[in-house]
């Protein structure tokens, strides 16, 4: 199958929004799920729907098999050496939160430094600022350079012995730009930190190696990967999950439970507490699955050649200010603009109307928008489905939106 | 549409298992799900899907929409004053280490009491005594009457004015029986102490009413309820929830952030961090209309005949334990038992061939097996869509399997 053949297994993109074609370009924010996916959930509430790792019986070990086989997927998708070095979370914010509530809160002392950068996500950001006012600690900010990009030799000096934990997104979810992560890690490890890594607006855009990468703990979601909603995963270093304790108890995360004591699971159970989003999981493998058949070449050329479009098309557009790098090698499939005295806002919603759809605001990323002096931009993002004929009409709307609302 | 009409709404129901027609009768550690359901999932993927409460577009604003409907739905179903009382976890297990990661962080001092009872599935017992070791606070049991059922005697001894936390299941997962919520919570409150219910066994099965129960905290899943895995429930009075800070920080959950300090949105999106499993949501949004038009006098009748059936089938099967109440108006749709001298794996083993699903094992409540002296128990567990031509087979197979074992 080609990749037109394959953007034709994702229903919603044969519909229409406000009476136009359906032109998705707020992948950053979730993705469009593939034939493929809805149907390994309907299937599995159909045919074999049980509780895993409970039961004897014949469902339950389908289920269960099932549900385990995924979590082999996402360790060979990610290259990470053991199965039981992945586990399941709801979302790429539940992993972040995790480990700062685990590693985070047994490593971090009053005193010690915890780095991130100017460019997160919400997610990647506030765990971090909680745990350093809790623990008295000292939170750093990496700032960029200002074409948007993170500026080495600034990671060098903000990553000193008193830092313990730093924590970075490998692509932005607004500026597209992708971070030195392998480098970052050296860094990290050269001083006795740990790296973090949100890894949320990379995995549907490039392979990952978390070995090669060396990172310490990797975090995304299912939903931003063709996958459903419901579904993150985390992945850390065998030794340092060993080390780790729970934070959420009950289900099949125990070994032994009295009144008095608990004996936890080994990893990966002892941090799945509770009934696990069983089908959201199939749904993750069906997902991957996809992504494997495509194949990485098709997927990024594709991705590249319309993000190279949006680019060029936006920084050529008189009276519209581009964020980020100017070079499309430096660019994820994210572009973020405003049109000049324009509200964002007023741009998705005129867009919109032509079937258009993409995301305004913030992007759970409020001190970016500071160092980048705006209140919020217009952010467009590709994935492997859309099409050159749908940047053209994006190019074509947003002239007309902007020319409507400049008049 | 019938009781029977419903049935025929569930696929899996109409599948076989191991050559022969699936009689599934472990519903208390999950539900079948309907068409109805599986259907909602496909189309909110097929047609309806973005990302909940940030863009401003037409997909967007439709998928938020449907996702805080269901919001008011849940509201409605356990009679919650209001519906920013109510929010979404993962599971009845996340919500209840949840009450335990904020109020129980927050109140629990050196020296106080936090209550719970013996027959507690272990997500409403590890989180409290995990709290209460931290703490250095006191876990106290209240024990049960021979019959299983919760002695109130006991919990007017055990409960003290020391105690900040009682918490409780509703429905015992194991034997079946209720517990008196409404007495208990005023007995809590006589003390000056909250109470935390788990309704995971109990809203399947019967209407409640948390205004009327008087209870601080609720908790359930949705696929005990016919909904999907990945969608959990806590219901909190609004006085607690508004004085509680958030465990896990991203996402739409803020007001404000700046590298220094983040304000936090009002409730509920302030515990609702990241993106929340939104088809999961809607998907249980669709279970509750089943329910919903279903009614329950249908519901209740369907499931109090199965397990009159059901309990009394086994109490007059010779070498056979049932465990907790033998009266049926004491019972919840929950049977465990034991054939004397055989191993319960082996009888769900058995009852496997012949496409009938049981429960064996410690259903993740360790501590009442050894209150019960056992290390192991068989579990069936009915839901509205059962018959009682499956029950009778149910009872014809387990006499084989028995008659078999016992040799």
């Amino acid at each position: 199958m080609t990749r037109t053949d394959y953007r034709r297994t994702f229903p919603i993109l044969t519909t229409k929004v406000n009476g136009e074609p359906l032109i998705y370009l707020d992948n950053a924010a979730t993705t469009q799920k593939p034939q493929a996916v809805i149907e390994a959930i309907s299937h599995y509430y159909a045919y074999d729907n049980a509780n895993v790792h409970r039961g004897v019986y014949t469902l339950a070990a389908r289920a269960t098999n099932q549900y385990e086989a995924v979590r082999d997927q996402v360790a060979a998708f990610i290259q990470a050496p053991r199965r039981d070095t992945v586990f399941f979370t709801r979302s790429t914010t539940e992993s972040l939160n995790w480990v700062a509530q685990t590693y985070g809160e047994q490593t971090i002392q009053a005193g010690d430094e915890i780095v991130v950068t100017a460019l997160e996500h919400h997610s990647n950001l506030v765990p971090w600022q909680q745990l350093a006012l809790r623990k008295r600690a000292q939170l750093k900010v990496i700032q960029l350079r200002p074409n948007g990009e993170l500026d080495l030799a600034a990671a060098a000096e903000q990553i000193t012995a008193k830092t313990k934990i730093v924590a970075v997104a490998q692509t932005s979810n607004v500026l597209g730009v992708t971070t030195p992560i392998r480098e970052l890690a050296q860094l990290a490890h050269q001083r006795g930190a740990v790296i973090v890594v949100d890894g949320a607006q990379t995995v549907a855009h490039q392979p990952v190696n978390v070995q090669e990468l060396d990172v310490d703990f990797y975090a995304f979601s299912g939903h931003k990967l063709y996958g459903p909603t419901g579904v993150g995963v985390l992945y850390g270093k065998l030794a340092l999950l060993q080390q780790l304790t729970p934070v959420q108890f009950g289900g099949e995360m125990i070994s032994n439970v009295t009144f008095e004591r608990t004996e936890f699971a080994p990893i990966p159970q002892r941090f799945e507490a509770g009934t696990p989003d069983i089908s959201g999981v199939i749904g993750l493998g069906a997902a991957l699955k996809t992504i494997q058949q495509l194949g990485w070449p098709a997927i990024q050329r594709q991705e590249n050649q319309l993000t190279a479009q949006l680019l060029n098309g936006l920084l050529n557009l008189p009276g519209v200010t581009v964020y980020g790098p100017e070079s499309v090698a430096k660019h994820g499939p994210v572009v973020a603009f405003n049109v000049n005295g324009v509200h964002p806002h007023d741009i998705a919603t005129g867009l919109d109307l032509a079937g258009i759809e993409v995301r305004a605001g913030h992007h759970c990323a409020q001190p970016l928008m500071q160092t980048l002096g705006v209140a919020a931009t217009v952010r467009a993002s590709v994935a492997f489905y859309n099409t050159t004929a749908e940047i053209d009409r994006f190019l074509v709307v947003l002239r007309e939106v902007k020319e409507f609302f400049q008049q």
